[in-house]
């Protein structure tokens, strides 16, 4: 199904009508609305103003269009921040509270502001829980967005106290856990602990992951209170979901965030965030994706968010044009709209909505491109989604959970916040590392899912690739000891204990029970000087991250220029100790899919594909016709072998 | 005439005579002095010391030299901070007070500072209002100079609330106006509007618009009451200058600046500010230039300041040497202090004054050049200024208004600040795309008026180069249509609307008069990442910006990759849809010229023309002797047809 | 000798014997203890608990070692920092208070802190200072690390008015002395006087200088007060040391910080440092060294320790493995742990000390390698201590005073402290200009001794060479004249008085008596810009810095590119007034050591040559086996004349 994002406030109330009219005579099914209504909701504190919110939704069910409703937590209005100041955080570099003017100033730790979120989510969800338009809820929007996280607010301070008094009951066992001894750093009291910021030098990474647990909780803990309050007053049938933002960057673990929704939802921007990802990729790598995006950026970000959906999953913002907000702002090449929504189908979505209806001419987004021009005539996207919303009868139903790949990538925020605090080489960081694995598989046309680290369900897979499992916990060990196919772990995997030690006998810990060897040194390099690393008769590069290990009963797969273990293999499972180039995982991945009889089909940098049910499709990224790798029996629903440019196939 | 800035209070009295005797010796007509004494003269409130500038005025006016008085409002004594700490200005990127210790230190928006320094300027003009020796006055220095325009103290909020009341009269009035309703950022007051800084993410761009109205007012309003008190103390005659900085760049509007004002000054560092433009570019780009500066920048500059100006300007500060404050600081090469002097004449120059008698040996600027050592020899400067001193007979009477050009290039500080608040692309910087025109059209050897968008007087001009106008407003519009030459209208006109809006009906809005167009989309690239722009059968770069347009009874003059208009032509208006590089404008106003029977001189780099009169100035900025452009019939006035290097030739 | 540095409090108490016994047999003499324990000795203010220390030293003793112990200052516990918080210090930048969680979070001018900090290492001496195990004491630790010389705090701000006060009498002294009369910066009385910090613009420079000098002897002024508290409670016989940071970039002027201790220590990192130093280099000229650290780096240190101790100093933390601070952290290559021991010993150290012991598997340091991994088993480095420590009887006495070498390298922290307040140009560096003339000298095969600029006994040196004296006092100057060496002085020498101003008749000021010139203009340049500069036929690059100079009774040595000077001599003494490539140092620098006598070794890139007593050390920094640079007759003590790979070779 299709959708859009609409925001009636935004608009003369004499235009929905005809807006809700062309909505459904386009195509589209849901249009979500609300999330940043607030201040048109309630004017003060209690005096609401539900009455041009009824009116809009009316007018949208009326036109056979189903509602997705946003609350509005995600913007608190003037007057509550002017009433409530304590509710605004605070930024760990400067120090300065982030004042009201653009979106979500809020703390979370401010139980000033739980009250009040809670409040007009209740209200709202009161309101509308049982209307038979709308279909479901959005929850706040794009949480953690703007590195709003971390907070170095009072309120931050005074929850992390009780946060860390809690999970260690009394102040020596903090003091032993983290490692205190060290630098005097030992306290006396739950109430001496300050957050750790603005210090001489960097403080005690046991401290900051603490943090990091912390923050991450406090997101999760508001989220659970937002959904609580929905599904209190909501009727039967009404889902929920949360537009989260995939990558482990933001600071929150998406699996605890998203645990309690219906499914989870994404916004796509494949050209804002490739150009954000490319920014120093030379001109020639970066122009032939600079109005596709990257061929493996949202297609990460669609698996990513169907491992955390449990099926099918939605595309809550699909940009149809240029955005506003990259250092650099293409237009999509033409055909990309079409595109990327297709490949959201094929990636698992059961909806794709675009952002938005209609460009509006005012305020922060203006530059932001609409299915509609702000003169309210078609954009060059309106004829894309037409063709597609007619394609998508050929396609069947999309609201099936998708089916499981053959192999499964596990994804980890706490390897992310372990790198974010020890940055023990430039040229490691744990989301390039993971974008790494990702291309080499799908660069051989082997389909993927994403596995949350916690939750890891590894039964049925037949590859299981770890990037990194830098401080894996018991429940990981689990899954992967019940899992049955065989296991690649990459670099910096076992580091840690869970309070941010060197694992117990040496890395990689508890993962020995894998891998019979231990990692008796790490060096880091400059990115620009690799070392040689000879794979199979090809001498390959190995830098940035390099680990000297000791090996037990093992297969030596790779070795370094002194002879020593770079990759090693203990039965099924396979420990890579360094970062390489491109060219050596792809060649030891294909070697391990031939062994774990998982089909590849090498692609080219501007084709890839993915199947879903019993269809295949296949992508073409680039401005020239190229020729669908079908087999010969291929029966093509849509398209043909030959791909027109930035064109899709899809076959049976 | 020539100049000469002198610091009596930073030498012995017993020295005075003595330099007064070698400035009147050496040629120079004025001696600016005063501008940073306030501590000398006050040494507490209202406790005046006189005595010591009345005599330094009587020394040097014995010697036949006349005064400019500089007022010394930029740099409040140390005890006027103490007793009234709400003048200091506050740091929009720290929040930190802007503290005592170097110069600037005060707030546009106090109102505390407004009494002091009208208090102070006041006394002055009253003290030396009618001092014959006095021929004029200097206001304060530099306004604006080290990002003072914007601060975030108390006092520019509660005057920027202010401001917003009286603008917009009601709040609901503003909330439409900046389209509020976005993110539920509407206000219920006045009251309740913070300035535009410290926020979790970008604030609204018609918010940051009417922050950098106001800030540029409150300059205005500062300078204006400085300038009615020198007024009303001041003999006929004694007229009144300031020093501005001219590119758009230090967010004041120099027209609205400037406009109190008997003539405006300029100070001219054109090795230190081309060291800064040129900080990124390869040496072998900037090798050439090290020494002289770049060719068209210092032109651009005094270009500029003769628009301002409406008749002669002034070079209040001519670089005689090195100076202190670029990140590299070259000597100039031999003949440049000449050169630079000769060409600030050209380009309508009525005085230049060197900045400064004699470097002073101590405090921030000591290792700035002046026109003397400290050890009080000479400097290299000195023999060309002689020389030039000895020139300016052949030169007839400099003080007479410069003739028209036959270009106006408009410029436009409000697209500045469009640009600033909307950074669409990190390619587009509105000061470097009218540095771009201004470059095409003066290596085509054409002479250039740059007219101020609001103040546009533009009739009389054979061709009109709007680089962008992003917000024109009625005035600009009208200045247009009342104009008779062609119009080149650059990427980005019209785009917006006076509250920062898109244009309705799409751009260029009210520009759609003179082309029937509209800018149905913009795409932002990569700086390195052209796309192709066909025009006359020749491929050029295009990229950075680029539109999509609509056209209506329009020739198309250029066109993208795929055929669509890039450059468009309706009647006498042309519209450049895309920026380009730098061969497509040459090639097109070259053509342009042509047709409004503009007479062209094809340049290389290092030569350029500028004619004042009856004289044709040639300027040979390489260290070659170069061929002067000079007719068969020309008769020299100064130098021959073979200009030796960094020399300059000038025919009747 | 060899030590290590121990932390029993790391480990449970268990294993201290043990550990004590492995010490003993890998052939260590002195461990270092206690520099962080504060917390485990007092609990409270005065609740002491000296049992655990007691017993640790008792243990270490019994072993037969002997313990250096440190006192605990560096890290005051957060109990401490409760109860005075007026001991933070506050950053100079972000205008926050640096807090508790790291290390160094205290105020050098803090009156509270010092009396604190006396307290605890006055009892340690008391409870100490007559056991028979404990050699001696190492204040503190790494003093101004993490750029805690300057601090932006109340405390500071008082004291450096008090110290004004004591320094200039008067305000109207202080007020001539820093030139304020330039834009109105005199003061009324000394307690206007801010910090130097949140100005709208740059700061006197004098102003900025006092501060510097007010800063670094506060620093001074806290060390000797401590080492007066160790040296009232020890027995004759404990020496104290301290760990000093030895590059002029710390703001403490090293000299003065070392006069009152016994001898002088310094941390070895050559990995961390070299990598923070070349982090722009090309990766093919830092990919050699990435495993050995630049060849001079660590020998410029150690020569400059030893130039600060006078007599044989103490490497009190060698890197025995990877680190974790530096960007990047690769391990040594294999021989670089006994490789740069032995290079200490050549450079004059009495005695090495490993950092540390067993890598600690928690808290900041926990990737920094040690002798024992966290599990306890040898790291790579403990085989090559093994060999070094059996080499070690080879070399004979080792705590000798080291001779003198034939070349006085003069280094200033006045300079750099010029340096960094007067950034005259980008590409002067004064810690590079050093370096620079260092490797030069050194790649001839040339020993070098360093030697302050205040203290300078110059005496017997055959060459001295002064890459800038940018402020030099009388002592300076009298030592150089009281010397009987050539002399070579390079650019910005002599360019400022004591108080900041230019020199009095044009620099060198001063120096003027040593070469009869006046450098009458200065220019800089890009580093990619050089100029032309001729020397003996050869055309060099000159840029950077370059001086316009005139010269009196001079030989011309080299010229510009418009034939004026650009080095001069005149007897004994050279001016070289422009920073050079590296090829006109070296050539230039060998012909003065042929004039000198001193005999010189050009040596490839990857060797270098330190002479001590009568041995030569021969140091391979390659991967190749190299030929030793040692005459026919040599009788080698270690190694032979071919040098294995990042080997050594030793011969009499």
């Amino acid at each position: 199904m299709l959708g859009v994002c609409y925001y009636p406030e935004h608009w003369p109330e004499t235009m929905w009508a005809h807006d809700a009219q062309r909505m459904k005579e386009l195509g589209l099914t849901y249009v979500r609305i609300g999330e940043f209504a607030w201040a048109r909701i309630e004017k003060s504190e209690g005096r609401f103003t539900w009455e041009w919110m009824d009116r809009a939704i009316e007018t949208l069910g009326a036109a056979g269009l189903k509602v997705v409703l946003g609350t509005p937590t995600a913007t608190p209005p003037k007057w509550l921040c002017e009433k409530y100041p304590d509710i605004l955080p605070v930024d760990i570099h400067s120090g300065l509270t982030r004042g009201f003017g653009s979106r979500r100033h809020y703390d979370f730790s401010s139980e000033t502001y739980l009250v009040q979120a809670e409040r007009i989510t209740a209200a709202m969800a009161e309101r509308y829980g049982s209307n038979p338009h709308v279909a479901g809820w959005q929850t706040d929007n794009e949480l953690c967005c703007h590195d709003t996280t971390l907070s170095a607010s009072p309120a931050a301070r005074a929850k992390f106290r009780a946060w860390c008094a809690a999970r260690y009951g009394n102040i020596e066992a903090l003091n032993a856990a983290w490692g205190n001894v060290f630098w005097s750093m030992e306290y006396d009291s739950f109430d001496q602990i300050d957050l750790p910021f603005f210090t001489v030098c960097e403080t005690n990474p046991a401290h900051r992951l603490a943090y990091r647990r912390f923050a991450s909780e406090q997101v999760v803990r508001f989220h659970d209170v937002m959904i609580a309050a929905i599904r209190r007053h909501s009727r039967p049938g009404q889902w929920i979901t949360h537009n989260i933002i995939p990558p482990a960057t933001t600071g929150v673990d998406n699996a605890a965030l998203t645990r309690q929704l219906d499914f989870v939802s994404y916004d796509n921007y494949p050209l804002g965030f490739s150009d954000q990802l490319m920014a120093k990729a030379p001109a020639d790598e970066w122009q032939p994706f600079m109005r596709t995006g990257h061929p493996d950026l949202a297609a990460l970000n669609f698996d990513s968010v169907r491992g955390l959906s449990n099926g099918a999953w939605w595309g809550m913002e699909q940009q149809p044009g240029p955005v506003n907000w990259a250092p650099h702002n293409p237009r999509p090449a033409p055909g990309m709209v079409r595109h990327w929504t297709l490949q959201a189908f094929a990636h698992g979505a059961a909806c794709v909505a675009y952002f938005r209806w209609r460009q509006v001419p005012f305020a922060q987004e203006q530059m932001h491109a609409g299915l509609l021009r702000p003169d309210d005539v078609p954009s060059p996207a309106w004829a894309e989604v037409e063709q597609v919303a007619a394609e998508m009868a050929l396609l069947g139903d999309l609201s099936t959970v998708p089916e499981k790949a053959p192999v499964a990538l596990v994804i980890d925020p706490v390897s992310a916040w372990v790198d974010d605090i020890e940055r023990q080489g430039a040229g490691y960081r744990y989301p390039a590392v993971v974008f790494q694995y990702y291309r080499a598989l799908r660069s051989l046309g082997v389909d993927v899912d994403l596995v949350s680290a916690g939750e890891a369900k590894l039964d049925g897979y037949r590859l299981i690739v770890a990037p990194c499992l830098a401080m894996p916990d018991e429940a990981t060990v689990n899954a992967l000891k019940a899992s049955n196919g065989m296991i690649v772990f990459g670099p910096r995997s076992g580091a840690k204990t869970q309070e941010f030690s060197i694992s117990a006998g040496l890395p990689p810990g508890p993962l020995r029970e894998f891998v019979p060897i231990k990692a008796i040194a790490v060096e880091t390099l400059r990115p620009d000087c690799d070392e040689p690393l000879s794979y199979q008769g090809e001498v390959h590069g190995s830098g940035k991250w390099r680990e000297t290990i000791e090996v037990g009963e093992c297969c030596v797969l790779a070795v370094y220029e002194d002879g020593s273990p770079a990759a090693v293999r203990s039965g099924r499972s396979i420990y890579i100790a360094t970062l390489t180039d491109d060219a050596f995982l792809k060649s030891l991945l294909l070697n391990l899919c031939a062994e774990a009889n998982i089909a590849i089909t090498p692609l080219p940098d501007a084709v890839r594909l993915r199947r879903r049910g019993d269809l295949t499709f296949a992508f073409n990224l680039s401005g020239e016709v190229v020729h669908a790798p079908a087999p010969q029996a291929a029966s093509f629903v849509i398209g043909s072998a030959d791909i027109e440019p930035y064109g899709v196939a899809v076959w049976r």
